[in-house]
């Protein structure tokens, strides 16, 4: 697939991953880009993140550098040194300042990197770099996914283009996987933060793989303005068009991370309605889809709607539980708190699809939001058993 | 075993489960016996739930009904009836007042209860009273529990006798299982309520098998003084010895809970230390024992201690990652919070083994906590995905 104007990518096998697959990307532009991030929430940073947050606040980057098979988290003062050595490297290899390179891992947690091979694997990909370079950028970050995740939009001047991978440890506030997002259409870097703060919450804010969030994830957007055309500022009518299109990048993003949840058979929305804030309605809606117990009943199409009501009341939302209407599957499985007069066996077959609707009516407002996560399946603890050995 | 003087137990299968095992119980005091309850947090409470506690203010009790195989959670006004229905034909077959019962259900949730064999069954078991019933008792509450837990402990003077089922749906905030305990000691009520609100927030409410609070759990003692001596009251020099067994007899129950979890294989204790409060280790801990990733990595002995950091890292306490330790079956794998001089093979073995010890000190203050919860296996997904079908 063609990357934006004056963007190059790459990927490459550097042994880093014991399966031999690709594990160190390389993403470019031929001019200084306009940068911004958003980044995990967790308190436990990995040190790329730690990196890449302070060097971000130049403002612009020239490249970003990205390993899997190694989070290069918990990893001390040598995990730091590793990372600002993985920008020195990218930026020798590219003869570019170290300052304009943007660092990011994933993988395992606490294991120093293997920097002789990275180092290796980067000068490589330094080499490897074209305009069709995106899916070999998207196979080179994954670790468990199962399938590379790229989206594309098309804007009046330009494109975007973005990859992204998931899988595990997938949980809501902000950036919790990896995702880079290159355009050449010439937007300032307000209009991006602005757009990636919308894009992202209304994307990778409303997912949810396992409730866990990671320590090293994040999601960097670069603007080169290759494509021409007058700087997208605040006030430039494109700049909504622009934002449109990020989101709908990081949407299908997300979407494709769910799809590829770690295990996961089945994607399941859940809509919770009613609703006094839409703030309120997220809550909701996560803590039931971090149910295990209601992810098992999906795993198995068990129609079990009493598991949305459990995982409901233990949120801090004042509802009345005699006021709540649960379907599965379309079916009104439960209407004012007991049991509603849809048919099981129809909620029971539509639970053995690969897509799964799950709606909650609180009864106490207007508002609604929708998030996807998946089921949980015994796949899902064969790989979690397993992953570092 | 034999219950505390005064107090007869019956156990007997109703047919309310599926598998025609034992589902009805009864627990009786020949004279009124002072009663109290601790509850569930959820606020989506069983019609049981509702029931006792409003009936609970009373002070005492004669008898405790509980059925298994079904809830009466999320039933509506039908649920109210059918609990009030359940004391008032246990009132009628003991020939004591209805105010004197105290109800408790288990079982699948937003099912209507089928009151004929249940009304029958609690008949039966009325007449099968006998002061060698705890047995029975403890085998009639069962639902995914593979074994019958009962503790027992011995006072000066009379003797403390419980009950207790788990296995899925345990998490802390206060009762989250259901609990009976008899004593024959004439403690007062005073010295009950401030020995079972510690003695349970000290064992039920440091285990958690799957985050999940349930619809309607509870911890009931009744104390019918039937072993004589002087009441004891809040000054009396034998309150802290009852205190001190109520609190052995929850902590055993407690651990047979976390023993029997779901598809468990293992329990694991999870120490923090190094907090600043007793409340910030048990969240601390609580947190690291709710990550399904960790319990996936000790379910597959694997020495994964980044896990522990990354969900610490998504607490609100305010720790240094660099100031974090870590073992993980006694090695310290984690110093620093970088990679420690600990034997990544020791720790593995250690994990493989049916008792498993995770510390993590955060390096901030004096105060520690354990709690006990097990790992995730796939055999918990397979019990959870077919629980009504």
């Amino acid at each position: 697939m063609n990357l934006p104007a004056g963007f190059r990518a790459a990927g490459v096998a550097a042994g880093l991953k014991k399966s031999g697959k690709p594990d160190v990307g390389l993403l470019v532009s031929d001019v200084p880009a306009a940068a911004v991030g958003v980044f995990t929430t967790n308190r436990v940073q990995a040190a790329p993140v730690v990196y890449t947050k302070r060097n971000l606040r130049k403002g612009s980057a020239r490249a970003i550098v990205v390993n899997a098979g190694n989070a290069n988290a918990c990893t001390g003062r040598q995990g730091a040194t590793d990372a600002k050595t993985m920008a020195r490297e990218t930026a020798k290899a590219l003869a570019i300042p170290p300052g304009q390179v943007l660092v990011a891992s994933t993988g395992v947690i606490g294991v120093p990197l293997d920097m002789a091979p990275l180092t290796a694997g980067i000068k490589e990909a330094s080499g490897r770099l074209n305009v069709n370079g995106l899916d070999a950028l998207a196979a080179a970050i994954m670790t468990t996914d199962t399938v590379a995740k790229v989206a594309t939009a098309e804007l009046s001047t330009g494109s975007i283009a973005g990859v992204a991978k998931g899988a595990g440890m997938i949980a809501p506030e902000m950036a919790t996987m990896l995702c880079f997002i290159a355009t050449d259409a010439p937007v300032e870097r307000s209009v991006i933060a602005r757009g990636l703060a919308r894009a992202s919450g209304a994307s990778f804010g409303l997912i949810s793989v396992d409730g866990c969030r990671s320590t090293n994830d994040c999601v960097l957007v670069l603007a080169n303005g290759a494509a021409g055309g007058d700087p997208i500022g605040d006030d430039h009518p494109d700049a909504a068009a622009f934002e449109s299109a990020l989101g709908e990048v990081c949407r299908s993003l997300a979407r494709q991370i769910v799809e590829d949840g770690e295990g996961a058979t089945k994607v399941v929305a859940i809509t919770v309605k009613g609703a006094t804030t839409a703030r309120e309605a997220k809550e909701a809606a996560m803590r039931i889809g971090d149910s295990v117990l209601l992810r098992c009943a999906v795993h198995g199409a068990d129609p079990n709607w009493g598991r949305v009501l459990a995982a409901l009341g233990t949120t801090r939302i004042p509802f009345d539980p005699a006021q709540v209407d649960v379907w599965l599957g379309g079916e009104k499985l439960c209407e004012h708190g007991a049991p509603g007069p849809g048919d099981r066996d129809k909620a029971r077959a539509a639970l053995g699809e690969r897509e799964v609707e799950i709606v909650a009516d609180l009864g106490r407002g207007e508002e609604a939001v929708t998030i996807l996560t998946n089921d949980l399946s015994p796949e899902y603890i064969r790989i979690n058993s397993e992953y570092t050995t």
